[in-house]
């Protein structure tokens, strides 16, 4: 049966990234002490098709995603799917982008009550041939900000809300990977408060309090995470966005931000 | 050229409601005080499919909706467009319905500066033969809640957030029909605050503490809403949806209820 | 510390559904021919609140639900999860939806190569005090569907597209739930074409020519899976929607249905 | 009343980009050949923010949009809104992207029919004091494609569906801004067959054979759009995304490109 991709193509043009995107499959995400979350990932792969081809084979896509479904995933699972695909689809670079909902457990600040709490979490996986694999840990971590001029100016009470805090983080690749859980509670120190699922009345009492005492705007917040994560070890590159789904408005307060650290 | 639709069809089967789904064409709404706002409105159009035939004919809810789009659009028009579904396409039952972002005037409440709010809004028909159309109009409102429990327990402060409205409304036919702004008056009423576009701080002092001095569990605007509905002329169906995006938790509040009138 | 919620309520509404919205956990879903797939699921949980109090306890909810997380769940335990909702939070009626991703394994048509498709799946529970619940299964099926009147009318060709068929289940309370593998392969029957994730070029030959010689219009799916179901023991309620995304337009032909079984 | 935002701010952190985001507010667009469309853009909005401040002023940001809502905006006024902003908010650079749904006329091939198609649009304006605006247009063209490979091996037919191409453009400053009329005309003349909101039948045929004599991989149409990009004067930068919602796939297949031009 003749294979219509595999034949030439005049129209010099080496395209960057070809593949496949929003394909579904389950894996397993590690877990800080141990254990495994398994998550429904959405995932984009694609690699560079040389100028001589007319088109990629789809189909190695999957079955390379295959040999890798229902089992842990992590950086070095990603590295080797990435060389994969630059083995059996012939190409000069590949990138893989995989994201999942991720769970992680908090407990009430008075009652001491567990709960799990949901994150939107993503990996990312750029590989050239013969060179190793740049790799970017995305987590967007849930929070409450209230206003310190709302606070200020107001005889009593202060707006506060819902708040978005969403990182991409890339490591030198001799770093140990940081764990969700930690980056989670990095984050959430920097809020004007956490949020949890489950609160008992002592808690909310405590985490209403709690945001009143600390009053940050999304620049605080955005400032004290980037102050945050410049103490991390091997970080070399992130960024930030911080966004205020505002009380008051129908809009809400974005800042955002990046760094290539020394 | 040969009718496939046409043909007959021996399975049995009356279909309920056969058409086209998320087709978008813009639109003209008449705002309270005069005057039109365009809109982009996205819509579901269907009939109902006798046993006898294979299949409606698309093409014509495209050719009907022509001879309505970039033009006024109420509930007199609804019915005309309908009424031509049921003509065209040998119907006994059609449905329409409509969604557009539509924007309503706020004045703030201290400064008296105007700005535009955006409300997600739906007309929805439906007609039988011979009969008067069925009109359900929808809006949703968004606005502050602000946490009764929270402000008792606490020493200081209260958890507050963005929060919405979701309104379905049936009036009696010979009603006239309420315009969206009026709606929106009147279920601001029952917010702990209504939301506004554009506050200059004397204006944010007002809403923080009008905030603090009405607050409200999602029960509360549910209840009062309901009681704000059953005064309205002509009304003789209605649902409502309230969900409070809470500050301190990464999950939704919520409540719901409906009712037919005497 | 004073109990808000359970205060005295005097505007005399009692509110049919109260609880919580948008709240992800993680579950367990029973595979055909065994085991378990975990999945993040997305949840809505109410309850009734009589007139006589002001609010219900949110919390609650939270503390049932996290007595199932990362546990099987199926119609005995929502069943079980609503009955500990009617008893914890002294309500009439209460309901428990969720929403979850779920994978099924597909057997390419030629090449006999094995590949996942993902699914959107839901279970939807209400109960009232003393009286057994009533569950709905949902389960969306994607497929290829082909076009009879553009392949009648034409020289060569035809327009195909993605589709999907989303069914909502009503059994009687004594049988034996269907497995969500099963159900799909009782719809898939019914397309132009089932869908696979992976398909090698002999398989994509197979499935061209299988829609081509398999044409059917949004009617033809619909009608098709109406008689599928109505053969289903045990099943006493059902609603059908067809939707094809087009390949020659930028909007969907859509078909809904639904029937109570005698 | 104090102005907190403009007190002193010690962490020695200039924010990137600080403002406003998913704010929805009424533009018009002006349409080839005369006349104006109205529409309701999302938009977001933002400027640097000096090390000195602790924060921006968030309702400047909405009076300097007010002043240009229900009025026509284009690169003209994407300009003065962005300088605007870098004079009240005393910035050093400022950023605004709208997006919205515009609608071109569409006739169809045999019939002459004329039809609106939706097409998602974006402006995309980046300005430093003191020097000219870089300028984004971002438009979503719509277009059947039809797979080479499928058709090659079949004895009869081709799976086709429904794709997209996603277009950002960055002209030189002295050139004329392109239409997104013409843009369109453009991107379709490399598709398998444009798309339309009405057929009729001699219509529908000569779409399907003319997808049928035109196949096209993702990999194809990228290249073509290249190609046919590269000739638009005075573009000095380009990015295309090329997605095919597979018709025989539950995921698509994918092809991204950018280009800097001499």
């Amino acid at each position: 049966m003749i294979d219509v991709q595999n034949s030439a193509d005049h129209r010099g043009i080496a395209i960057q990234n070809v593949g496949i995107n929003d394909i579904h499959l389950p894996f397993f995400i590690r877990k800080k002490g141990g254990g495994f979350l398994q998550v429904a990932a959405t995932m984009r792969f694609t690699v560079s098709l040389p100028k001589e081809y007319k088109g990629t084979h789809m189909s190695r896509f999957i079955e390379i995603l295959n040999d890798y479904a229902l089992q842990p995933i992590a950086e070095e699972e990603m590295s080797a799917i990435l060389e994969a695909a630059l083995m059996r689809l012939n190409a000069a670079s590949a990138t893989l982008k995989i994201k999942f909902k991720y769970f992680v457990e908090k407990v009430a600040p008075v009652s001491g009550k567990r709960s799990l709490i949901d994150l939107d979490c993503s990996f990312f996986g750029e590989k050239q041939a013969n060179a190793p694999m740049d790799f970017t840990l995305g987590v967007n971590v849930p929070f409450t900000s209230l206003c310190p001029c709302s606070r200020e100016i107001s005889e009593y009470g202060a707006h506060n809300q819902r708040s978005v805090c969403r990182l991409k983080l890339q490591f030198d690749n001799d770093t140990e990977c940081i764990y969700i859980e930690d980056l989670t509670a990095l984050i959430e120190k920097e809020a004007s408060s956490p949020l949890y699922s489950l609160l008992k009345r002592e808690d909310e009492k405590f985490v209403t309090e709690a945001a009143y005492n600390n009053p940050k705007f999304v620049e605080d917040v955005l400032r004290d995470v980037v102050i945050a994560l410049r103490t991390l070890p091997g970080l070399k590159k992130f960024s930030v966005v911080c966004e205020n789904f505002e009380s008051i408005h129908n809009h809400n307060a974005y800042a955002s931000h990046e760094e290539t650290l020394a």
